[in-house]
C-alpha cells in the first residue's frame, strides 16, 4: 500500500508520523517525556524555566555566563510597546484572555521591523521577544479589566515571579515562586501536540512567527487542547466536596460524559507531568492551610480510575490539566488565565518548533502541510450539477 | 502496513487524506475545481459570490427569496463595533494588513456574547458575522492608515461593490464589480488547502470559530500559500517591461529561484481559476487603456512555461496567483490588500470547514488532529542525558 492511497480519514492522523524533530520525545507507554535528551523529572527538579527556554532553543543547556546573559536578555524584552496597552484597552472587560492573546501576538507583528524576515537569527530574537512579552500582556490586560493600571516588569524577578509580580503588585514568597516555575518548566513542550502542529504548519506556508504563534494560542484555547485545565478547575467547584464525588462520577457515567483531565492521546499510564504536579498541589494546600482542593482530585483521580477500570476502560489516568488548574487556583490565578498560563510556557516549545520547522537540514525540505480529503459531496449523482439561474430555481421552505 | 507504522515523514501530508468531505473536489489531473457539486466555470459566469457563501454554508444554491434574505443579513452584520475601529487606530501605519487581519478577528469574539457555544446555529451565526465584516476591517485599516476617516458601508450595494466603495469612497463601475466579484467567486474554496487545513486543525480542539479563522489567516499569509499572489505583482513590477523577460526567466533559473505563481501541488495543468482569470486581466486592461501588465503577464506565462518544460519539468501552469495579483493592481487595490482579498473570499470556505469538522455526521466522531513524529534527538546517545547543575557545567563559549 503505497503513501499514495494510504487513507487515515478520520482518525486524527493519530500515529502518523509527520516529520522528524529533535526536541522532545513522549514514550508513551513508559510515561516517559524528553525535552532535548533530558528527563522532565529532572528539569522540574533542577531546572529554572529560563533554563529550559534555554534548552529548547539552543539544544543545550546553558553555561553560567550563557544563563546570565538570556535571562538579562528576556528582561530586556519584557516591556511592550505602549499602543499594544491602548489596544488592550478597547477590549471589553468579560473577553476572555486567549482571544486578547491571540490578537495580541498578531499585534506585535506591527511593531518589529522585519517580522517576515526568514533567517534563523530573526526567527530567535523574536521568539525571545514573545516569550519575554507573553505574560506582560496577559497581567496588563487582567488589570485593565478590573480598572487597575498594569504593573510595570520587575527587573529583579525571574520569569515566573514577575509574571506573578505584574499580576498582583506583589512579590510572591519563594515556595510559591519555585512551584509555579516548576509549572512552568513542565508545560513548556509536549512534541507534536495539537497547537505545535498548529504552528508548524501555519510557519510551513512561509508565515512569520507572530501568525504562527498567534494560531498556536488559538489552537490551544480549545476544549480539548490547552482550556481543560479550566474545565477541571470548574468539575472540582461543581464537585465541592468529598463525599459528593461518588454521585458526580456516576451521573457523568451515566450521561456518558467523561471526566475531565483523565486521560490522554498518548500517555496509557499517568501523565508524568500529573506525578509532579500532585505533590506540588499538597504542598501549596498546605502553605494555604486549606487542603480541601488537594482532598477532593486525589479522591476523584482514584475513585473515576477505578470507575472507568471497572467499564473496562483501561490507561484512563489524570493528565497534566488535572492537577494544574487546582494549582493555579490556589496561587489565587484567575480560572480564565489558567490556559494563558500554559501558553507563557508552551511558547518556548512552539518556537522550537517553528525554527525547526523552517530550517531543520533534514531532506528533503521540509513542505507546506496539504493532506488530501475524499470529495463524498454527491449532490447531483456522480456528474456534476448543472446550474441553473436563481430565477429559475425552485422556491425550497427557508 | 497498518496505519500505526506508516510514516508520512517531510512529505508535507501529501495525498494522505485525513478526512472525507461534501464542500469541493478539485480533480488536479483535469484542472476541474467543484464547489459542493457545481462546476467553477458555471459559478464564476453565473453566480454571485453572496450565492456561493449561500452555497457554501447550506449545501444548495438559494432560490430567489432565500437570497435577497441572505443578503440582506450580510448587508446587516457588517458594521464593526467603535472599539475595533479604535483598536485598529492603535496599530502603527506600516502595519502589514494580514497580521491587522488576523489580530482583529482574535478580538471580534471579544463583541460576541458566546463565541465558544459550540452549536451548528451559532458557528453558522458567526460564520455569516464573519464574512460581513471582514472587508470592513480591512477597508477601514486602509483609510486609517492613510490619515482618512472609515467609509461606512453602503446597502445599496452588494459584497463586492461594497468593498471597493469602502476602500476608495466611490460606487464601482458595474464592470469593475462584475470582475471583483468573479474574484471574490474563484477563491471562495479550495479543498484542503494549507490555510483551510489549519482552520479545521484548530477548532478540532474545539477552540471556536474566531480562533479557527485567525489562524487560517495565518496560514493564508505564507509566501507559499496566500501571500504568493503579492509577490508575483512585485515580480511583474521587477521586471517592468516585455523586453525584460527573457532575462528574468535565465535569472531565476541560474539562482536556482522559481518563477512566482506558476506550478501548484494538485494542479498538474492550467489551474481552472487562472484560465478565467486571464481573459479578466485583458478586459480590465482595456477599460483602463493600458495592456502593459496584461502582455507582460501573459507573454511571461508562455516563455516560462517552455522554460520549465525545456528543463524537463512538466506541468508548471499558472496557478490562480498569476493572474490575481494583476488584476487586483489594475482595480488600484494596494498591494498588500492582495492576501486580505483573497482571505474576504477564502473566509466562506474555511466556515464551512469548520462546521463540517465539528458536526459531521461521519463516524468515528471527528478528533482532533494530533500527528507523530520521529524523536531523532540523541543528544546523549541513546540513554537520557545526565542533568548537571548549571555551575558545575562546562564554560563553552557563546
Amino acid at each position: 500500500m503505497t503513501g499514495e492511497n494510504q487513507s487515515f480519514k478520520d482518525t486524527g492522523l493519530r500515529g502518523v508520523k509527520v516529520a522528524s524533530t529533535r526536541i522532545s520525545n513522549v514514550i508513551g507507554d513508559e510515561g516517559k517525556l524528553i525535552y532535548r535528551g533530558y528527563l522532565i523529572n529532572d528539569l522540574a527538579k533542577n531546572a529554572t524555566f529560563e533554563e529550559v527556554c534555554y534548552l529548547m532553543l539552543h539544544e543545550r543547556l546553558p553555561g553560567v555566563r550563557e544563563l546570565e546573559d538570556f535571562s538579562s536578555e528576556l528582561k530586556r524584552r519584557r516591556g511592550v510597546e505602549d499602543e499594544m496597552i491602548d489596544a488592550l484597552k478597547t477590549r471589553p472587560a468579560g473577553s476572555n484572555p486567549m482571544d486578547i492573546l491571540q490578537g495580541s501576538i498578531a499585534f506585535l507583528a506591527n511593531h518589529h521591523p522585519h517580522p517576515a524576515l526568514m533567517t534563523r537569527e530573526n526567527e530567535l530574537d523574536i521568539g525571545i521577544s514573545l516569550i519575554a512579552k507573553m505574560p506582560t500582556l496577559m497581567a496588563a490586560f487582567d488589570r485593565i479589566r478590573n480598572g487597575r493600571d498594569p504593573v510595570s516588569p520587575n527587573s529583579d524577578l525571574g520569569h515566573a515571579a514577575n509574571f506573578l509580580y505584574m499580576l498582583t503588585g506583589e512579590v510572591p514568597k519563594r515556595e510559591i515562586e519555585r512551584i509555579f516555575d516548576i509549572c512552568l518548566v513542565l508545560h513548556a513542550e509536549h512534541s507534536f501536540n495539537a497547537s505545535t502542529f498548529t504552528a508548524r504548519q501555519i510557519s510551513s506556508t512561509r508565515a512569520h512567527m507572530f501568525a504562527s504563534i498567534s494560531g498556536a494560542v488559538g489552537s490551544l484555547s480549545g476544549d480539548l487542547h490547552g482550556g481543560a485545565n479550566e474545565r477541571v478547575m470548574e468539575m472540582l467547584m461543581e464537585i465541592g466536596s468529598v463525599d459528593a464525588i461518588d454521585d458526580y462520577i456516576r451521573k457523568q457515567f451515566e450521561s456518558g460524559g467523561k471526566i475531565m483531565g483523565m486521560g490522554h492521546s498518548v500517555y496509557k499510564t499517568k501523565d508524568p507531568r500529573a506525578r509532579i504536579l500532585e505533590p506540588m498541589v499538597k504542598d501549596v494546600s498546605e502553605l494555604n492551610g486549606d487542603k480541601k482542593w488537594y482532598e477532593i482530585a486525589t479522591t476523584l483521580e482514584k475513585k473515576a480510575l477505578a470507575a472507568f477500570t471497572e467499564k473496562g476502560k483501561t490507561g484512563i489516568h489524570a493528565n497534566v490539566d488535572f492537577y494544574s488548574g487546582a494549582l493555579y487556583y490556589q496561587l489565587n490565578i484567575p480560572i480564565d488565565l489558567f490556559t494563558p498560563v500554559f501558553a507563557i510556557s508552551r511558547i518556548s516549545g512552539w518556537i522550537a518548533h517553528v525554527i525547526e520547522e523552517q530550517f531543520a537540514e533534514a531532506a528533503p525540505k521540509p513542505m507546506l502541510y496539504r493532506p488530501s480529503a475524499d470529495y463524498v459531496g454527491e449532490y447531483c449523482g456522480p456528474d456534476e450539477c448543472k446550474f441553473v439561474p436563481v430565477e429559475e430555481r425552485q422556491a425550497t421552505s427557508t
